[in-house]
């Protein structure tokens, strides 16, 4: 990975070999291996497969790949932004960086579109880790003043964060949504532990987010995703944060499945709640987060089958249901503003209201 | 397995052969295996070991151990139910059981314990397949009525289930305790439809609940523990039915980590959370779930590895997660009385409260 001035990367752009590269986070935790993708079916490919995945990271590997898509044929805007677009369908960013590439390319002569478009991208990659360590300063700041009240009010001297799926480093252009204000925390020296739901089906909190806080030093636990209700019950938790895919003009959220189940322990239980997001995932045409926003479903083999690796640390998917099983297998799931504590973005900490959603509107 | 009187049995005494037999739970679903079990110590690892599991399923093994204790040392009785009751602390019917062989041998001579122990065990093991059915009798009235309600709003003609952890026949003495009202409800010609949680850490939706569903026909699709909320959101549950280990004298249930927070989902969404289960589970001692329930804490690894069988159908063991993680990994939660709509026992259906469970005890 890249750790030019000290941020991790998970996707660059090699300009000497002309190739995008990205850590296969389907590798994760078991081997960090860096591919080249030089095609547009390569690009198409990793977002579906999820070598590359998170809502931010999605929108920079798609502009990545009209760059590639155009160098091989100039003239193929339309119906790369087309394609692209087709990949996944619940993370906004796609859209968001899509569109943009087309305004922008639009009026750029033909000859010049494919280094135009690589030089929005690598601005887009920019951007999106500047928004977030802007995040990540804005969330410090909270969890601060959320450790000085637990201190005050006699608790113990760490805080605890609970997070779901992986909003790291990983999955944005670098320091990540929710574990922005993590690492800047741990390296604030605040004490932090954090909760690391292990995201089922496909285990990104097992995978990617311990092996990324690991990485940094970051205390945490590892739990099953059903035991975050029992955590707060017993006041094991003081803060819950996490990432979002898409966020409504009324504040609603959508990510990972399984996070309106905390959403609704964390309220039940009077645990802040905070979503901390990049503006790119705010889609502003959209009010009701649970009818309208399209959910993603996914192959049921997701399921029935683990991977994983064995004592000899050879990598083998094991099936866990009966052969015939018929799953049902969703892959996000929307929590509405009520439960939201606050929005954390790269503009400031905002209500989860529509009130909120047009301030952070007004400031872009 | 056992189908005498076209009941399914996952626990019988073979009495020429002087045995106690089970299925072997954690073989499941890609083996159906029986073991004997001969001795104290082979039953109090068969219940560690999760061999055998489900509240009601422990209090019989529990009481056939004491037989087979007693049979070898007839003078053990107070050390073998002290064993006995360190092997798993949540579900109350390992102390019930265990309290009512103690008291019903300690008059019983000596030399006549052992036999009194065996027919104490059987007699334990036929009221609870009796009471298992009694609840699925009384289930059965509930999901009837609301198949009615549903159709009379216009909804589609299938009741759609949601289960959590397995309340099957695997659990218990026969029928099951969630699973018995859906039992008798298939039999009986009422469309069913259950959505199978699959259950983490040890997975029991997908390997125990789904295949006991498939072995009688019963449709059933299995989703991850993440995904209830947003089915509920969609009004794609129309009843939770669920276990427990034990029920406090307030209404509380303790039942498999998740539970809870598949009952605030349930709330927030106007979905009846029916908890099934024998009077036996009943703590007549305790108030409060959350502040006086023991939490069982189990092995890390529950949750850093799965099992499951390769395609060749070899039985592998697989890490998911980094080799350091530190992991937490408790086995229960409780869900508070005010979120239960109903307690399906073997006496009736009975609201979650305290003047309902004081009507239960007024029948016992």
């Amino acid at each position: 990975m890249s750790t030019s001035r000290d941020q991790k990367r998970t996707l660059w752009y090699d300009d000497s070999a002309q190739q995008l590269r990205i850590i296969d986070q389907t590798q994760l935790p078991h081997q960090l291996q860096v591919v080249a993708i030089e095609t547009l079916e390569q690009a198409c490919d990793a977002i579906v497969n999820m070598q590359v995945r998170g809502a931010p990271l999605i929108g920079i590997t798609a502009a990545f790949g009209v760059h590639l898509a155009l160098r091989r044929d100039a003239g193929a805007l339309a119906q790369t932004c087309e394609t692209l677009a087709k990949t996944r369908p619940t993370a906004i960013n796609l859209q968001w960086a899509l569109s943009r590439l087309s305004e922008g390319l639009v009026s750029v002569p033909q000859a010049q579109r494919a280094e135009a478009a690589l030089e929005m991208a690598k601005t887009m990659l920019e951007e999106d880790a500047a928004a977030c360590s802007a995040i990540g300063d804005f969330g410090l700041e909270l969890l601060s003043a959320l450790l000085t009240e637990k201190q005050a009010l006699g608790g113990d001297s760490v805080l605890n964060i609970l997070t779901h799926c992986n909003a790291g480093w990983l999955a944005t252009g670098g320091w990540g949504t929710a574990l922005a204000p993590i690492y800047k925390a741990h390296q604030a020296g605040l004490p932090v532990h954090v909760w690391v739901d292990e995201t089922r089906p496909r285990n990104q909190g097992a995978s990617l987010t311990a092996w990324e806080l690991a990485q940094s030093g970051v205390p945490h636990t590892l739990v099953v995703d059903n035991a975050g209700g029992h955590l707060m019950q017993h006041g094991m938790v003081d803060v819950c944060l996490v990432g979002s895919d898409r966020t409504t003009a009324s504040g609603d959220v959508c990510n990972k499945i399984g996070t309106y189940l905390k959403a609704l322990a964390a309220y039940d239980n009077a645990v802040p709640f905070y979503v901390a997001l990049p503006t790119s995932t705010i889609d502003f045409e959209l009010e009701e987060g649970v009818r309208d926003i399209p959910i993603e479903e996914r192959a049921g083999d997701e399921v029935t089958h683990v991977s994983g690796i064995d004592e000899a640390g050879v990598k083998r998917k094991v099936a866990i249901a009966p052969a015939a099983t018929r799953v049902s297998n969703f892959g996000f799931d929307v929590t509405p503003a009520r439960l939201v504590s606050g929005l954390i973005t790269e503009k400031g900490v905002f209500p989860a209201t529509g009130q909120g959603l047009q301030d952070i509107r007004a400031r872009l």
